[in-house]
């Protein structure tokens, strides 16, 4: 059964820079499956209707519609549980404060650097819709997003102190080998890197090299095609 | 074999404050273990030179003597297998980054809220090695920790959102049952609650609602005799 993923894609169609279709490629080169990735667009409302709802990513599973990450890293658990994103219902549980830290900490932290190079690789018919939604969510123009370049990575390095110290001690998030947990601030960081050239973790940074170590393990799956 | 754990103690031997003994007692209350919690204090390095450094807690289990409140959880998980704090090595795997953001990022917030608190429950003999250790911390004098009541309060509820939004979703971060994750900042709320009368969490935060299923669901166990 072919899987089928809708997934935020910039001007051009190989740009897919969303963090939460990052947890989702993740999470099939995970498990071993293949999926189709189709490049969406943040006005293409329409084309997520069947979905009941109108954001990416959306997994089509034969008959099954599954929206949110969160709910279709879990839904892949259930269907395919091998290569298991959680190996315990305590494990995912336990990853959940990690989710809403990557959300409400990382994201946040991370937009005033990043938000500005989103804007100039999404697709022309996403701009007014890009913009409004975010300087109405920032409270200023993207051009005056607050901090300069030095202050905005001397922040994110500040809230990457707890992300750095557990890299430190151990290779991933999963222990070992990498689990569902990785994938959620590993989405964060794709999103900064797919757009933007801005670099704001040291070449000796635990983070850095986990961020290697991550993409080593998937490889090739990993790719956009 | 009786378990025996050096406990740090304030002036009353029953005011047991410290965040990593708290996770220890919150350990053996989930695995139905009793210990003798002996009260220490700061500045009784030589009662602890068996264990080959000078910290608490230190759990001593018949030959075996464990220091670090994260190294006694894995002993106990693997001495007593039953009622585990963690089910896999991936569920404890994922738990070191709640750890260390309740260290470098949840305590540092709670600290100047509390800590002339700690200072005025304190035995009179670890009070200068206290103020000491304290100020060169934070570069200033225990009076003059930064913010008013207000700026600390605000500081703590904004560092606290992530936590908040997990028990929001669940009612432990362990899922429907507490796990070895929640004694993590469990055991930082019990630094502040046993010295402070400070209040910091409003009666509807979900935070403080988990607080009491924690307390609940161990009950007597977590009793100071």
């Amino acid at each position: 059964m072919a899987l089928t993923v809708y997934d935020l894609a910039g001007a051009r169609d190989d740009c897919r820079f969303s963090p939460y279709c990052w947890r989702v490629r993740l999470a099939l080169a995970h498990k071993g499956l293949a999926a189709e990735f189709l490049p969406w667009r943040f006005t293409e409302k329409e084309r997520l209707a069947f979905s009941g709802q109108g954001r990416v990513p959306v997994l089509v599973d034969g008959e099954t519609v599954v929206s949110d990450s969160w709910a279709i890293m879990a839904y892949l658990d259930e269907a395919y549980p091998e290569r298991p994103l959680f190996d315990t219902a305590q494990a995912r549980a336990g990853a959940l404060f990690l989710k809403f830290w990557t959300e409400t900490v990382l994201q946040p932290a991370l937009a005033p650097l990043v938000l500005n190079d989103v804007y100039g690789a999404i697709h022309e018919v996403d701009r007014e819709y890009f913009r409004a939604s975010r300087e109405k969510a920032f409270g200023c123009r993207l051009e005056d997003l607050p901090g300069d370049a030095a202050a905005r990575i001397a922040e994110v390095g500040r809230v990457l102190a707890p992300l750095r110290r557990a890299l430190r001690t151990q290779p991933f998030l999963g222990g070992e080998a990498p689990s569902g947990a990785d994938f959620l601030p590993y989405g964060a960081f794709q999103w900064a890197a797919v757009v933007s050239g801005t670099t704001f973790l040291a070449p000796d940074d635990p983070i850095a090299a986990w961020r290697q170590r991550v993409a080593d393990w998937y490889g090739d799956a990993l790719l956009i095609r």
